[in-house]
């Protein structure tokens, strides 16, 4: 597929995830506190370094028992608090008080609530017996060196709670990609600013710094007009600045012919172009480009199709950059409503807002009047992949959509 | 259900959240930059201030002619790039280059686009003339007043950058809780420390930050033993630094009967205590207390317990002081092995992953040993919600599920 041909054929967007995983290598590990490793993917698999628990403990405030010891009138010979260490063979006839987590003193115990007692200072009388030891056995959540935790699984609060557990305080994580973007067009102002005639609002580089955000990472960003020699430079700052990118997204200016544009600055610039155009809907100006280990995407200046390529091929990249072992894929659903597809001779990623409904994920196809349209964006969740050539989809029909929240 | 008794009756999962829901209040909206305004509750409609798009804007990098003209020759009398603005009537023979995104000189008027001509100096020959105008007419988006994004929704990359598409660079979205969690007990160690026998690491006070990670908002955390005096110091302390605390967190040390202690601390520093425990699996012993504008939880110390304590019922407050319109709430899903509920008496909480499959949420149950089990934890992405007395469930059955990733 590699080519600098502008009359390359189209790519598919098949093509290009495909490309995007063959393209990025999984990125270096590093050792990051548990603070800074959430959202993060772990690169080596951490075993239990001990029984888990490590020691049999009491599940139940309570007092221990001799299992064997059937007697319902007790002598309280001492008191366990959870973080105590206290072994002791019980006589028949004694009994411990415990406390929840605490450790048991023997072995052949049963803890029997306090629930389930009157106790008068020494004292202890059993009013009722279960059979269940309320006892956490030591090992029997895990033994010592089974995986808990698989290499390439996305570190969230539960996993890193895990991890705390076991005393892995500095997992070895997947380092962040140094992103950088630079939003081209001489007809974009900043958010803040009220636009002339002829302009508009920059709503991309808001767009690809949240987008970022899910994955923790920050990218440099700058808003550079179309004059070539310009952008030449901030890349080449940004990329000195940085120690270099992983990845570069520019953002088309539309006002000089983007796809052209993009494409021979690159070129220019010593990279290899591997993808000049897609046959996808929105989105079909998409160059994907390689220079050593820097991967650069232009990508079309409209909202929608820049939403449209960061969720499927930048996310498709940072999957991959990341070594993360569960990739965001199609899956299917079930449409509420009618979806205008049209015929268009083009695959089309149309957004829609997902939700589940009696165990089936259920689809809302959004209005869209045209690939600069926003106004689907705010309640977007995914997008639905309409084949080239589809007509008018009906309520119930089962389709294919990509979610567009960060998924692990 | 306001009551300070121990012997109130167990309260249940429901009535825990709806509680949720009634005590906490909608926190005050403050205006933020839309870099601050990710994951956060927009509080007030948005409208279009203007039409959208403001003008009628080319779609593609084209030739404007005038649509009467049908003519396969034109002189090329001027170009309009992006963000320029050149009004002009053009006439009979006349055709002007514009670029994507360009505004059109003025009404009545067609783009052929580029790739449909052959331009040679000022003189254009149009090869081919399809119906399309290829142009995106002002309004057609939205008309000025139509209302883009409404009160309640949590504000993702879609949403910011529609929001920064219409020049709302502040949004008014909702302030974010001030929380301050505090881990209790003697027996829990930091999770970089080897813990003496008897001990434990602390997992809590991570997994409880990742959890409010997702909300972006960083507790002040920590770690207390169980010296009532000091963590009532450290409650007062950290109330005084923050300016007032919307939530306070107890994790459960276990040493000392956690339930008791938490809610007898709670009492004594002027809280109402309104819930004293569930009758839910895992997270019987739940505090729910309040003080003015405080919310406080004295959660089991347990670590399975803290993830669905977290996963409801502060996850339920949050959602209510956010003032998201959006509630999460249990879905309906399909078991892929079986889980052996094993007829307990209480509604069981039980960690699974969900994923989609066909169509269908499917859920597989995580092995789960006791509440002190953390191993399912790193997998987990939803817990499965068992009816108190259900039996083993069989591989199909439809179950009631929550999932634990943040939703919106």
């Amino acid at each position: 597929m590699s080519t600098c041909c502008p009359k390359a054929p189209a790519a598919s967007v098949s093509d290009v995830l495909a490309l995007m995983r063959e393209v990025c290598p999984a990125l270096e590990p590093e050792q990051v506190s548990l603070a800074d490793a959430c959202g993060r993917v772990l690169r080596e698999p951490v075993c239990a370094p001990e029984d888990q628990p490590r020691f049999d403990r009491s599940s139940v405030d309570g007092y221990a028992v001799r299992l064997d010891d059937r007697a319902s009138r007790f002598r309280i010979v001492d008191e366990i608090r959870a973080g105590e260490w206290k072994p002791r063979a019980l006589q028949l006839g004694e009994a411990m008080r415990i406390a929840t987590g605490g450790a048991l003193p023997g072995d052949r115990l049963q803890v029997v609530m306090k629930e389930d007692v009157r106790a008068e200072g020494r004292q202890l009388t059993v009013l009722r017996r279960e059979d269940e030891h309320n006892i956490r056995f030591r090992g029997e959540d895990a033994p010592a060196g089974r995986v808990l935790i698989e290499a390439g699984t996305v570190l969230q609060a539960g996993g890193l709670a895990l991890l705390a557990s076991l005393g892995c305080a500095r997992p070895l994580v997947t380092r962040q990609p140094r992103v950088l973007h630079l939003a081209t067009g001489n007809e974009i102002v900043s958010p803040d600013r009220r636009p002339a005639r002829g302009q508009i609002r920059d709503s991309n580089s808001t767009l690809v710094r949240a987008f970022f955000g899910q994955w923790g990472i920050a990218p440099e960003q700058a808003r550079v007009g179309e004059d070539k020699a310009a952008i030449e430079a901030a890349l080449a700052e940004g990329h000195s600045r940085m120690g270099g990118c992983d990845l570069v997204l520019i953002s088309g200016g539309a006002s000089v012919g983007e796809h052209d544009f993009t494409r021979a600055l690159l070129h220019e610039s010593s990279f290899v172009i591997h993808v000049s155009k897609t046959n996808a809907r929105p989105g079909r100006p998409l160059i994907v480009a390689q220079r050593g280990d820097t991967l650069a995407l232009g990508l079309p200046g409209n909202p929608l199709a820049h939403f449209v390529c960061l969720n499927l091929y930048v996310r498709a990249a940072l999957e991959a950059f990341s070594a993360q072992s569960a990739r965001t894929g199609f899956v299917t659903g079930v449409l509420s409503a009618q979806l205008p597809a049209g015929g268009n001779t083009r695959e089309t990623f149309w957004p829609a807002r997902w939700s589940m409904h009696e165990g089936l994920a259920t689809l809302m196809p959004l209005r869209w009047i045209s690939s600069g349209d926003l106004t689907p964006l705010a309640a977007a969740n995914a997008l639905i992949r309409v084949a080239a050539g589809a007509e008018q989809l009906q309520p119930g029909s089962r389709v294919e959509f990509i979610r567009t929240e960060r998924t692990s």
